[in-house]
């Protein structure tokens, strides 16, 4: 449909209400919002959401799959109005999940995508084709030189990506700025020694103005690349920082998300979310809860997330996925088997119980990697 | 708890699991973030949230109301990480939904709270004692100038306050700057002819740079508040405006909010988002999905969402309720009598269906409030 844009959905009706009265409520409430007898004919052609009703297909469980082509002028050429449209109102509707988008229907310039994407992520690390290995530096309430002790001995054994823990914002025991600086003095001193260098990425989330000085600061202290929390700063941050970034990786993390993946019939497929909306405005990594771990994901729902972190069908770079969430080290070869070579693995935790030491834990995960 | 402050919650345990077990991991995952067998006691007394579990209240639905204390110190000042800390990770659990905070337990000035409130906003409005009117321009795709004719029937009928709709951004049809000023235009014809002005509400929404500047020129131009989607800009963006206003309204619109309040296991009592949450981080009122229209709400969620809305005890200026998302304008009696005074009555489409016109729809609701 010209000058429009669909949206695909997994509609689950309640009671006696029909998949296309549903539809028909979705659209509506997702574009002009009020009663169809008061628009004129024009506004009907020019402002309403469509939907496909003659393709409609059941599923068998109740619900049924089905898109609406929405007119690309109702977006006015801002991301929040997008994510309004995708899931504004409608968000308050039982029985409404998004599955897709086709964005090759949207105007280029809307999202950006990932600056770096995997491609640019392995040359940057010089990783040409086995899995990478990250880890977190935690806990809350370690003060910056513990931090960076950490971070040294990750450094040392070889880990690929050193990321904040998403809970490291800029607390007094370990300050932002310093810990970029102590953490970065580590990064050097490793990669001295082992003659490989590692990627910090510190937590940059916060409030737009701050992150954007953060940002900063990371980059002038040579990070290898950021973490944000979408949907702790607003999705539309995080796109904001991927359109001015000069070009620094931004990892993306889960924290506050839940909220739109953890039901049957409504909020967004996981692997919308973390696979294919955080990738448009920006995520070069998305980290997201493995299966097995201390969340509920299931191995089929981790398994659609890396294919579509790495659909090279969509218009945007492909992104990494990030399992993490309680993945033991001792998993990581079968994990590297089954996940393949474009996954970033996140172990934290587990790192640190090791009997001996997180340098040695670090080596173990660096090893059984270059095995694969 | 000294230095500590609570989050409650309705915890709800999957299978073999114990309520205690849960209430654990929550407080690990929402703090310290590794396993207990690597904290030293210092982090563990410093940096970990504490479970009340001498004060589990089971429901007899399988789920308990409990709650934990986490350290003032691990928020570090940002409302970024307080909202980590609040349901960052835990957001990925199944069967965790925050009920409350304990404000008073928190640094006064890390929420901004209302700026204005319900008596700032009386006293704005010159209206004492009766619930107000409210309603939306609409639909997306008219021209500014048919958006300033429904304006001005609608400020001359004596709506109180008039609103964009929450998808009215900066579409071509009627760009931001040029909509502001031909509504301000109707704002101050009808308060020429009748004396009194109706407060214009103009739709901010946007990245965090842009909604500042459409902050400045709306109140420039004299609108008498702003409409914020705190979900599709960041929660933290609308208290970033809060904090920063020179002294306007802020309506907070739900579009985008129901991942968190669809669940009965999970999110967030609406509430507490609704009525407490969002107060916490500046709004001055806040609209949210009325029972027995397009909706999901049940009569008793309204009823509690209006009164942690007015609720006095909490160390910030009361806010107004807004029910809005199908209220029709023959109801508005009944409801202004069983929801009290301190309510705005949202009415969109049913004013536009009125078969005498808008301004007849108008002048009927101001009739029908001003009897109550």
């Amino acid at each position: 449909m010209k000058n429009h844009f669909r949206i695909h959905y997994r509609l689950t009706p309640a009671g006696p209400q029909s998949v296309a009265d549903l539809a028909r409520s979705v659209a509506y409430e997702q574009s002009v919002e009020v009663p169809d007898d008061i628009l004129t004919d024009e506004l009907r052609v020019k402002s309403t959401g469509k939907p496909a009703y003659d393709d409609i297909r059941e599923l068998g469980d109740g619900s049924y799959e089905m898109s609406i082509a929405y007119p690309v002028d109702n977006i006015g050429g801002e991301v929040t109005q997008f994510l309004n449209i995708l899931y504004g109102n409608c968000s308050l509707f039982p029985g409404v999940k998004i599955t897709d988008v086709e964005w090759n229907e949207l105007p280029n310039k809307l999202f950006t995508g990932p600056r770096i994407g995997i491609r640019g992520i392995r040359k940057t690390l010089g990783v040409k084709r086995r899995a990478l290995s990250c880890t977190a530096l935690k806990p809350i309430g370690l003060n910056t030189k513990e931090i960076a002790y950490f971070c040294l001995q990750f450094a040392s054994g070889g880990i690929d990506i050193i990321k904040d823990d998403h809970g490291m914002a800029n607390q007094k025991s370990a300050p932002f700025e310093e810990r970029v600086i102590h953490c970065m003095q580590s990064i050097e001193r490793a990669a001295d020694k082992t003659g490989k260098r590692t990627a910090y990425f510190p937590n940059i989330t916060a409030g737009t103005e701050v992150m954007m000085k953060r940002l900063d600061h990371a980059v002038s202290h040579g990070a290898g690349g950021v973490l944000i929390c979408p949907h702790l700063c607003g999705l539309e941050s995080m796109h904001h920082i991927a359109e001015k970034n000069p070009g620094i990786p931004i990892m993306a993390h889960p924290a506050f998300s839940g909220g739109y993946v953890q039901s049957a019939n409504h909020g967004m497929t996981p692997e919308f979310l973390y696979g294919i909306l955080w990738r448009a405005l920006g995520a070069d990594l998305s980290v997201y809860p493995n299966v097995g771990g201390r969340f509920s994901f299931s191995a089929g729902t981790c398994k659609s997330i890396n294919e579509t972190c790495r659909d090279s069908t969509l218009p945007f770079k492909t992104s990494f996925p990030v399992p993490g969430g309680g993945v033991q080290r001792n998993t990581i070869p079968d994990l590297a088997e089954s996940y393949g070579s474009d996954t970033v693995f996140l172990v934290g935790g587990s790192l640190y119980q090791h009997p001996k030491g997180p340098n040695f834990a670090a080596r173990e995960i660096t090893e059984a990697l270059a095995r694969h």
